[in-house]
């Protein structure tokens, strides 16, 4: 039993689950957090079995943290929010998992954080961070818009803004293509002296180097370059789309989260940023509000 | 001794050497072909020892095709272009292999191309296959335009229609972006049931899986599809620019090259098709007129 809780109340861990870390969460049933807890990269899509165990790792973690003995894992009831598994074929797969705690209801990354901006009411989200989507769920009802992936998709995403900044400054520096601040600022931020040298710096890169590049983007807008501001104008545009395609009559809730929710939100649409609000609590206390919804069904 | 060479004239073999294949043709003096060869990947971007290793290969193979034994090798004065050896680390690396030739005279994939097309002569080309880029060279001086790789630059290409496409198709299919004959289209050709497939199928492709949906862009705007013309006017204007920033006054001789040239040359505006010519040799010839060049200097 876990020793230190108040009259044998059930307690519950949160998991947010994505590519770069697993962050864990464990509150009792009057939603006060006893204890966190950090892991390694838990999106399946990149190894099943570094997701598991970084799930695990993240829970062992605050159960050390709220004083609690290892083997209480296997009383905990677990909301987990992933990403990857809007993907069906890795929903199955984790779902398949034969995890070490009571009971787990999974979910995907962008459910538990919509529950969490909205308290588990409904509402929507819109995530801007290395990667772009939204999120609505209403009446139990969820749609999803977006999260393509890169290079493809996640237009307006910091993924996104650092390709479009990439590939106008390496046309500006051929000659095809208006002269832009972002050349400079780009080649001396990446330590190139030359075209030539961005061109193999580049190569090969992954979306979270592309993300880095962002703020190139909107520094050189603030400045009133051109070029950046088009940049911005496509990405924006995206983004008040997802949020137009998401908003209902009556209007509904709306949060704009992610790691360059700063620097996109004064750029928005007048009529988005009058739906937005801050999001209440962050994903993985969303996760914690679906296991207590699942239980309770 | 080479043994069937008219009074032990100098024998020379050209080199193509690309991500994907090595392309020999051994040539004698007076330009007749004694036999050629197709060995592996040869792009050192990828891996020098892979490159060494299919270049010799194709060497081998083209001796064996001309009937000269193996040992015949360290008598070919050789030329070779190849991919990635714009980048001067590339290069360097390329310089310090202790290659069983007579001489080896090492320049760009784009150089060889540019020779073979003109013959030797001063011209200009424009590549439209997996990726894109322009190259001219005259009076000795070399201009390159592109050739930045993917997924942020190399407009115009194969691989980028592809992406445009992907990108579009997903869009339309979240209800964002017009509907358009493409989004039927690539899902029957990627036996995709929904967007959902696509995304999963979609993940982490390289150049060369996007190239080989660049058709779909082709017949979709030969059916009128708006979306899809969009996309082409972008690529061809990229390429047309290419073009321009190419051509000198009084004009060069130009010529449109790779996999995509049939596709992309009906769409390019009359001024650009106006100075396009058909390539006179293959880039492998070049190779050779590039090695004859250097051992006359």
């Amino acid at each position: 039993m876990v020793t230190n809780s108040v009259d044998n109340q059930q307690l519950f861990l949160g998991i947010d689950g994505g590519g770069s870390k697993c962050k864990a969460i464990i509150v009792d049933q009057t939603g006060v957090i006893l204890g966190t807890g950090v892991g390694g990269p838990a999106n399946p899509f990149h190894g099943v079995e570094q997701a598991t165990t970084s799930i695990v790792e993240s829970a062992l973690l605050a159960l050390a943290d709220a004083n609690f003995p290892v083997d209480n894992l296997s009383e905990l009831v677990v909301g987990m929010g992933l990403a990857g598994v809007n993907l069906p074929s890795l929903f199955q797969q984790m779902e398949q998992w034969q995890h070490p705690f009571k009971k787990l209801f999974l979910t995907t990354d962008l459910h538990i954080a919509c529950l969490g901006a909205h308290q588990g009411n409904d509402g929507a989200i819109m995530i801007t961070g290395t990667g772009s989507c939204g999120y609505r769920s209403v009446n139990g009802e969820a749609k999803m818009v977006g999260a393509h992936g890169f290079p493809h998709g996640d237009k307006g995403s910091g993924a996104w803004f650092g390709l479009q900044a990439v590939s106008k400054v390496l046309m500006s520096l051929d000659g095809i293509g208006q002269p832009s601040l972002m050349n400079q600022m780009m080649l001396k931020h990446l330590n190139c002296d030359n075209d030539l040298a961005l061109v193999e710096l580049i190569a090969n890169k992954p979306a979270g180097f592309f993300a880095q590049l962002a703020f190139i983007v909107f520094d050189a807008a603030d400045k009133q370059d051109q070029t950046a501001i088009n940049i911005l104008h496509v990405g924006i545009t995206y983004l008040a789309n997802i949020a137009r395609s998401l908003q209902l009559t009556p209007t509904i809730r709306m949060s704009l989260i992610g790691g360059l929710t700063p620097k996109v939100l004064p750029w928005l649409a007048p009529e988005v940023q009058g739906w937005l609000e801050p999001p209440i609590s962050p994903p993985e206390m969303g996760a914690v509000i679906y296991a207590k919804q699942q239980i309770e069904t």
